[in-house]
């Protein structure tokens, strides 16, 4: 790794001979195999970027330059380049570095992202204020195309023009959002990728160039002033050109030197432009080249030995229960923006493939779309992770709640997620649901529960419902250890005959058990966690003298709040009700364990809480 | 008004002679210009699209298709053919008709509307419910061309092909949002419509339609199976068609007969696709054609009465003192989503041309955007209507909160808002901006808050702050009867020397206060409502045995439920706490104060509710 450990900041990639490159690129692929393969992470992204990242690194001057990575998993390479390689097995713990761009890590992270298909916004931002302080860094946005499908780039794209953007957009095209990519788009890109001039327009441009005296440098005009030499090199109009965008490309994204080369003349060109690079999801390591989706996100070895083959995970046992009843009942359908796999639906999308809709990364339009299918005796549920569904938070007041349309919603990865930081976190779900009329929230905790729970979802509650779970495996050991106290509202109690309770639902329940039984105190479990049956939880609680409310999500909007404020606007103070939630100050890196720990949501933590307790 | 007295109902429109129809469309323009000018409504917007509805309505059979409306505001035309026609006097009014689409309202009324770019999502949704219950329906999404900016038609545009959609879309381009439409999709628009063959292939086709045996029969034919004609109709390949939406037009929205034709033959063509209508907003109404901005949203007679020219609208106060401040501070900036005049923002665009950014009805690269520009030491001023933010949630979360970025939100229309029902209200955003990490809330009562919070918002704050005021009149006429109790806090009394107290803000100080001089009570006034500075306020509070909080939001998220929640988990109990906040189960239709009267919220029922109170 001789030429990799020469970088040591930012900028020392361009000391390194252009005939070392290859070498390099080399180099960095078997660091960041052996990093991720170890500690998890995103491998078949960042071995598809390589190339791309060193030539931009060596063409920009990212002490006054920007690089906003979309969706951020592929910034490894650029965080290896900007002095943080040696850091990079820390990636994902609790004290390392961040998985995706984090400001407060690094000058060189421009913009931290996480959600899909925010850079061009956010690098024209970037670069406004750059001109307005008289600066004249380029602003370089990279985006997937899977990322390309959602609507804020079509926002972006449209505006880049009107604020005089000179911002180069690079479309990393690797034929892949995390599954395979769906849509129009997708299609059009295919065939921009199979013009028969591809190949051939880059061999010539490239052998033109170096051809060109010293080397290229009258490239810029032939670009801005040949316009017939101009069209064979962009192709004929097209969308993009038809947005005021200049279209580039594409071009492969393995070829380092050309890349530089394409990038240097690019970034000079006026005006808005796109750069379509060729990308191999994978590329370089034979088992992610030829299973990209398995290997978009790995596990570490640590937290794959947790896992217990005996008990599915929610979303697996959510995915085949889904996949039976809908055998059974030809009017339900599945909705899911481009999570088919990591939602547990495979078996339905092949199963039920007429009634399942992959409809891209487009929260927006899922939730819309899912609205229209519940008119007229259709049941839509739409899948979606926790902290994606907040994209469609209008759409779920607007075309779901205010009309209060039959649509049941599945909420993934629900309250603290794995390993990836503050963006992925799935800890604001019941606040933002909580807000939207009609709307009620289930959550399910055993296997029995999530059965239970999707039949009544469908069939028994008219208008709209979400049912959340984490990302958990989910198990039916500890129900029989609860009584139901009423049948309707979905209260259970585990009775230790204490006067202390713990209050939870969820992912909570197990923990909570646990944390019983050490400090002997009942635990009083909710399926039914919004809107709350007061009365009847009151009829259940006051028996006791201390209550602690513990929710993997923040406390604005938690089920403990709203249990407080009707508790005082009441009048009830027969017992104290002390709320656990999670403190939003927390790094939130690390692994589930770890987060709960740091929140005091260990079972050692609750039980110590509780034996703290002097009621 | 005989040949519109012979619409009665759904379908009766198709029983009128073709060669009435041109009378029979300026009658509905008779209507609309009598009704909207006296009620109040939305004027040019329907002009513009009364040939275009009457021709759908005489293609379509609503028993079974269905016409999605963009927004909505367009729909009076489809009201008036729909058995509504003599109740359209009452739109707006309490009791009276929706100004939008309203699947309560009528059968015919398809999906609920309001906020702009759901339509196509919606349309996709109800036509693949219709395949799935084995009917033929067709289904017709109506867009204009600034709801166009929306990412969302992009991502539902972009999945109409994998969804076997053979929905017809039609584009009704009338170059306007409510402003003047931004953007390089309008762009492309005009050039679509300045194409030299535009009138002409129109008139050739026509003409070659009208001589085909059976006036046009071998039409489809000739669509689907003459490539070289299809060339020459569609044009060049172009974004639409990139998108595999097949693209025809565009056509003359003013000429009735044309438009059933290309209806007729479009809505058989297979698969999805667009027909581009010209229209002219405010068309057959001189006043509206030439200030289609003024005539968009007109207020009637009463509400026009009602506002004093002494004193300025919140947001027009607000627009001027911006505009003063980025006199002086070259680093202030302003971005909003195509609602410059709405929004008071008419003479900071013009006065900083160069730092004012209308990106088009595009709130979601609004708020990322302004967080790009936040890097670098620029202020930017988001401003958004309270309802329309929403569109925003994950960008707030995502962009601005997690990493507190320096924007400062301006949130109008906050609150109650006039006539518009229930998809216009701003009564989420406290609730949905309290979830926002790092959020501050600020909200102003009177000219000299409007100026002092602006100024901390700009100056003081560090990170992310939203100032939300409502759409009223703004004065400074109650502020000397105030005392501040708290000086960093923003906590003011007004004392009458009372054991009771109405806790308020913003819009509802002044109706409080002329409540407590009925009820002879107490009133405390924040500016700074979230985070609430609770151990300040329960100072000030602890001496009243009653507190009334009144705010006109929902309850979910208000201060009044955080406050209860914090003295119940704090162990406080020294005054009753009740909360008066706005039902969702009202109607919300008429003016503000109407829907605050009827949510108990008027000065005389505010006293009646202290006045009652034994405490």
């Amino acid at each position: 790794m001789e030429l990799l450990d020469r970088i040591k900041a930012s900028g020392d990639v361009k000391d390194i001979n252009k005939e070392d490159m290859e070498a390099l690129c080399g180099q960095i692929r078997t660091l960041l195999v052996d990093v991720v393969t170890m500690n998890g992470g995103h491998l078949a992204s960042n071995l598809g970027v390589v190339e791309l990242t060193v030539a931009l690194h060596r063409c920009l001057d990212l002490e006054k330059d920007h690089i906003v990575f979309d969706v951020g998993h592929q910034s490894y390479v650029h965080k290896i380049l900007t002095g943080r390689k040696d850091c990079l097995r820390t990636m994902g713990n609790a004290n390392g570095l961040n998985c995706f761009p984090d400001e407060c890590e690094s000058r060189y992270d421009s913009f931290n992202t996480g959600h899909a298909s925010t850079s061009i916004s956010a690098a024209l931002g970037i670069e406004k204020a750059l001109r307005i302080k008289g600066s004249d860094g380029k602003v370089v946005a990279i985006i997937g195309d899977g990322a390309l499908a959602g609507g804020m780039v079509y926002e972006a794209l449209n505006n880049a023009k009107d604020l005089d953007s000179d911002i180069l957009i690079i479309l990393n095209d690797n034929e892949m959002s995390i599954s395979r990519n769906v849509g129009a788009m997708s299609r059009y890109l295919s065939k921009l990728r199979l013009r028969p001039s591809y190949i051939d327009t880059n061999l010539k441009i490239k052998h033109f160039v170096e051809k060109l005296p010293g080397g290229g440098k009258g490239f810029i005009r032939f670009i801005q002033k040949t316009k017939r030499a101009l069209k064979s090199f962009v192709g004929q109009k097209m969308f993009f050109e038809d947005l005021d965008i200049r279209y580039l490309g594409p071009v492969d994204g393995h070829d380092e030197q050309f890349l530089e080369l394409m990038i240097n003349k690019a970034k000079n060109v006026k005006g808005p432009k796109l750069l379509h690079v060729i990308t191999t999801k994978g590329k370089g390591y034979e088992m992610a080249e030829k299973d990209p989706v398995k290997f978009h996100g790995i596990k570490n070895s640590s937290q794959k030995r947790k896992r217990l083959p005996a008990n599915p995970m929610y979303n697996e046992l959510f995915g085949r229960l889904l996949t039976d009843m809908a055998a059974k009942d030809e009017n339900i359908v599945c909705v899911c923006p481009a999570m088919t796999e990591g939602s547990g639906l495979s078996e339905f999308s092949i199963t039920h493939k007429e009634r399942y809709f992959d409809v891209g990364i487009c929260e927006q339009h899922a939730v819309t779309f899912s609205a229209g299918l519940a008119k007229n005796g259709i049941k839509p549920v739409c899948v979606i992770y926790s902290s994606f569904l907040q994209r469609s938070y209008d759409q779920l007041l607007h075309d779901i709640g205010l009309t209060n349309k039959n649509v049941v919603l599945c909420v993934d990865r629900a309250g603290i997620t794995d390993a990836y930081g503050k963006t992925h976190q799935g800890i604001y779900d019941i606040a933002y649901l909580s807000t939207i009329p009609n709307m009620r929230i289930l959550a399910p905790e055993s296997k029995e529960d999530m059965k239970k729970l999707l039949y009544r979802a469908l069939y028994d509650i008219e208008g709209c419902v979400a049912i959340r779970y984490p990302y958990d495996e989910i198990h039916d050991d500890i129900k029989k250890l609860f009584i139901d106290v009423s049948d309707k509202n979905g209260i259970s109690v585990y009775e230790k005959g204490s006067d202390k309770a713990i209050l939870c639902y969820g992912r909570m329940v197990p923990i909570a058990v646990d944390a019983a039984d050490i400090a002997i105190a009942d635990v009083v479990k909710l399926t039914d966690i919004y809107p709350l049956e007061y009365e009847s939880l009151h009829a259940v609680l006051k028996k006791y003298k201390y209550v602690l409310c513990v929710e993997d999500i923040i406390y604005n909007g938690s089920i403990g709040q709203r249990l407080q404020s009707w508790l005082y606007g009441n009048g009830k103070n027969e017992f104290k009700l002390v709320c656990l939630n999670i403190n939003e100050d927390c790094e939130m890196k690390g692994c589930v364990e770890d987060i709960l720990e740091e929140n005091m949501m260990s079972s050692q933590r609750l039980s110590k809480i509780i034996l703290d307790e002097k009621t």
